[in-house]
């Protein structure tokens, strides 16, 4: 793998700090599950499966030292820690509950058992995940393999995953085909995730790309400059309403007014059937200061008052399909996603 | 006037760099025909009424000195130079016609005359704007009266025109009648127009407002958040289509989506009935620079190719109504925009 988004490396977990893309190449090494939590909420790490990857490693590591007398407790508090660190990205308690799950079937067998069996289950969660792109990569590129101008936004790639990507898999996989193509790049303000980590990920695996502010997405299609849109997904709910980045949903509604397919590509670990409907996923607030100020200088008059929520909802009626792992789920979403259910 | 946008002063002219906003008001002072248009190239000044006024006063300025030997000669050098500044806002065209006509009807009166008139043209046009910006916002305001949450795009104020605004000026119009409500703000990327220009003379007014990233429009309107759309205008065809700032169609395509009013504001001199359709629009490209830096600082990889185009249409088929100085033009604009010609 050419990005070394998270990795666990005798017994500490190394992640890319992708605050400093695509300038710097700097890596964070996480000791215990505190500075894991950290590295999740202020997005040193980020997108759906890596936070979910993350999640599982910091119980992993936060269990290691754990004293055999309050065990139990500590694992509670490691869980409930890493679980509040960002709300919208179903991933993250996706990745909680199967660490949950080995605890619980592990616990009789003592601590140490228990140790081991929450580290390998949250390699095992890394190595999955990777596997999964890749089936999504091939499933998405078959399903795109006469798209020559792919819109994507914000960064679903090797980034936002253990390693290859579910949006920017299907760009890889499409490229590994031999089928040339041209992206355009949306900036995705606030946090600049396609200026800065779609732009640099794109340019490393050497697929043509140009980069556009987001509201310049609707000229493109306007002219005809777009065949087709992938973007990945943060938690698809039970109807096929699927929250993600915010923007995509303004992207989606453009593609519907052109004609244009819109895809979303994700892990099944991305739907979340106990939630109804879009109206039922929480969508995370974040700093304002994120939208005022860049590289710490205010954009804004001083006092703003400013707007930032991080995500927003697709409805299922502007999704062409989603792209997963065990194939490509077609509409009417709400009786075909059950057969794709992980959890 | 509290905003001081464009002054003819002493044979001068003056202009606040609107590049430096909010955190310095800097005045440029041009002193010949070049540095207006260099100023107006450089968005110095900008916005399509504002753009007229510093056409006009740059053919006033140009010729002031101009020798009567080579007069006819200078003054086509004068308006070829300022009317290649920039080629959407179709006001810069309008302003440097006028000019020509005072140009043409006084040119047998000897060049002190022509000197003279042009000069008192110029300062016409930035009269009449203000005048006009006032019936606008007149109008706007008694077809706005209900609206407590209203969004805006760009800038079109103070700042866009010689003194009061066209969206903007409705806005101060709504607030002078009483009116209490909201205001969102667009940043308005690349060149923050919004976050930098909209945000500065809003807070000046005392106006309510908040912040968003351009792709947070589509979340609000999903959040019944806004309960109208105002913006400016750059050319208006003789079928309705209009051209405006970047990312303008995206936020007219998401109000159609939920039945959302979106009104354009702008004097009768901004409509070209020589121009059949927005496809006939010329649209500006502008450089890759303003897309990839920030601050002089780099956003994106090294190298990245980039798309810049400065503005894009808006379907007629998307616009609730337009208003002018002259009254509200309804749909069908096709034949209704006939009525509402200056030239």
């Amino acid at each position: 793998m050419a990005v070394k988004t998270i990795q666990w490396k005798n017994d500490r977990v190394i992640m890319l700090d992708q605050r400093l893309l695509p300038h710097k190449e700097v890596y964070r090494v996480c000791r215990d599950y505190n500075e894991v939590a950290e590295a999740i909420r202020n997005m040193v790490i980020r997108g759906a499966p890596a936070i979910g990857v993350a999640a599982a490693m910091g119980v992993a590591l936060g269990m290691l030292k754990a004293p055999e007398k309050t065990f139990d407790r500590e694992f509670d508090r490691v869980v409930l820690t890493l679980g509040k660190t960002r709300p919208t990205a179903v991933n993250l308690f996706w990745a909680l509950q199967r660490m949950r799950d080995v605890y619980s079937r592990n616990r009789s067998k003592g601590v140490e058992s228990v140790k081991r069996a929450l580290r390998d289950e949250a390699q095992k969660i890394f190595r999955d995940d990777i596997a999964a792109n890749k089936q999504i990569g091939k499933y998405g590129a078959s399903l795109m393999r006469n798209a020559k101008q792919i819109m994507t936004y914000c960064n679903a790639g090797a980034l936002a995953t253990a390693g290859y990507g579910t949006a920017l898999g299907v760009l890889r996989a499409l490229k590994e085909s031999g089928s040339h193509f041209e992206v355009f790049v949306n900036e995705t303000r606030p946090f600049l995730q396609g200026a800065r980590l779609t732009a640099w990920e794109l340019k490393k695996e050497k697929i043509s790309a140009t980069l556009i502010t987001d509201n310049m997405a609707g000229y493109l299609m306007q002219k005809g400059k777009v065949d087709a849109v992938v973007v990945g997904c943060d938690r698809v709910a039970a109807n096929g309403d699927v929250a993600n980045k915010i923007g995509t949903y303004t992207i989606a509604v453009l593609a519907k007014r052109h004609g244009i397919p819109f895809y979303v590509a994700g892990p099944t670990s991305s739907i979340d059937i106990n939630c109804p409907s879009g109206n039922d996923i929480p969508i995370e607030q974040r700093d304002a200061k994120e939208v005022s100020h860049l590289f710490g200088k205010p954009l804004a008059p001083k006092g703003m008052k400013v707007f930032n929520p991080a995500f927003d909802v697709t409805a299922q009626d502007l999704i062409s399909a989603i792209i997963t792992e065990k194939g490509v789920i077609n509409p009417p979403y709400q009786p075909n996603i059950r057969n794709y259910v992980s959890y």
